[in-house]
């Protein structure tokens, strides 16, 4: 084996992801295999779909996308589909209650090749057909990605606001000059040292009863999270917020032992 | 009977239409008059569709959008769909052999929003699912919108070409700036006058035998008809060609009488 051989794939083939939360036609996903390929995207993701996996119907409808499919990741949850994603982009209406970046098809597709250049690992979501995502799980996204759409009609076919972001994503590209990228010189930390974060600080938090009344909690840890995706963490801060919780948390007794696993 | 009653239905609900020439299936058909609405479209024609009209399988899949199905105009002819267009732009890969202004979906927005500000009426027209549009259909059109698509694996879905269109326009919508256009107090001449002035130039000239070889007439009558697409004549221009042409023509004999209807 040579080493040329254990490198990893080059970057730019295996990303950005596209992510599709539970959808539910075979069809659909295999339309979304064939735009995705038709614009030059290769790589995609699949949470939980409603029927079996392989689907026959898919495969039908990616003609020449089979390759797509084939390679495409299958996982149960979210959390698994994106742990190791460092850019998290969620396909949706302007959401409520979310202080999150709302961005444009072209802003999200330069924001994405900015953040490719700096070795980036961004994955673009995209709800069910029906009832699009939870707030749960647009929740866990970076930023939002709007499409102008008529207010009375704005149900988009899954394949079609693929087809949207994918073009996008083409024309960029091209594009010569990309915007101003969070800079840094450590790696950005993925979607699971994020998770552990919150989750560490979560436990702490309840521990220290800070989440009342207990309807509230599920509001104030996704306000809390927003704050800390909003600043868009490398491994390194990441790895030191969990220091700090350590340490302002040591000496309240009992809750050493089960710190939640790194 | 008012006057306002009277009045046509402003000029922005009814502009730009989409045409699909020959499509095949209803399902396609149905996703596109979908689509268009999502983004705030509603004018849909169709050239001599492949099934039987009404197409159930179409308003399935339409969901909401059958007002756009039941007010699409369907014709057999492409020169019958396109007879009051002004400005007609067709949505296909870069075309050999004539000579167009190649726009890319944002361009092709833009103008088409400048276009409507000087009263223009554009169409934009996508060919049938598996062989595109032929070249004569091609040929009658003023620019080409091409999409960034991957060489390797380039054919569209039919209702994933219009989503891009339908977005990009929705986008100009809320552009503040347009091109600049062709500027001018007379109004655009429609697609049947120029029609009418190609058959009369051509038939001239044919009387002239200008044409030969026989087998490079279609080449030839193209791209004189290219000639003047690109010059965007008025009405009033078109008339005066068709003086032009008599002016030339008058008295070599024979020929006056059988001039083509207006």
């Amino acid at each position: 084996m040579t080493r040329a051989r254990n490198m990893p794939p080059p970057i730019e083939e295996e990303w950005p992801a596209v992510c599709l939360v539970r959808p539910q036609m075979g069809e659909n996903i295999g339309a979304v295999a064939r735009v995705l390929l038709n614009f030059g995207l290769k790589s995609l993701r699949l949470v939980s779909p409603r029927d079996r996996w392989p689907n026959p119907k898919a495969e039908v409808v990616a003609v020449g996308a089979d390759v797509v499919l084939k390679n495409a990741k299958v996982e149960w949850t979210l959390e698994d589909a994106l742990s190791d994603a460092t850019l998290v982009i969620a396909a949706t209406a302007r959401p409520r209650g979310l202080e999150k970046p709302v961005w444009s098809a072209r802003e999200t597709a330069l924001n994405i090749r900015a953040a490719l250049a700096q070795g980036e690992r961004p994955v673009v979501m995209f709800g069910p057909e029906a009832a699009g995502m939870e707030t749960e799980e647009i929740a866990r996204a970076d930023a939002i990605l709007t499409l102008p759409v008529n207010p009375g009609f704005a149900s988009l076919n899954l394949a079609n606001a693929v087809a949207v972001f994918a073009f996008a994503y083409a024309e960029a590209r091209q594009a010569t000059e990309l915007p101003s990228w969070f800079q840094s010189d450590s790696p950005p930390a993925t979607q699971e040292e994020l998770e552990n974060l919150f989750l560490h600080l979560e436990q702490e938090l309840e521990h220290g009863r800070f989440f009342h009344p207990m309807d509230k909690a599920p509001l104030m840890k996704r306000n809390l999270r927003s704050i800390f995706l909003r600043a868009r963490l490398t491994q390194q801060e990441a790895q030191t917020m969990r220091g700090v919780i350590k340490a302002l948390t040591i000496g309240r007794g009992g809750r050493k032992k089960d710190d939640p696993q790194d």
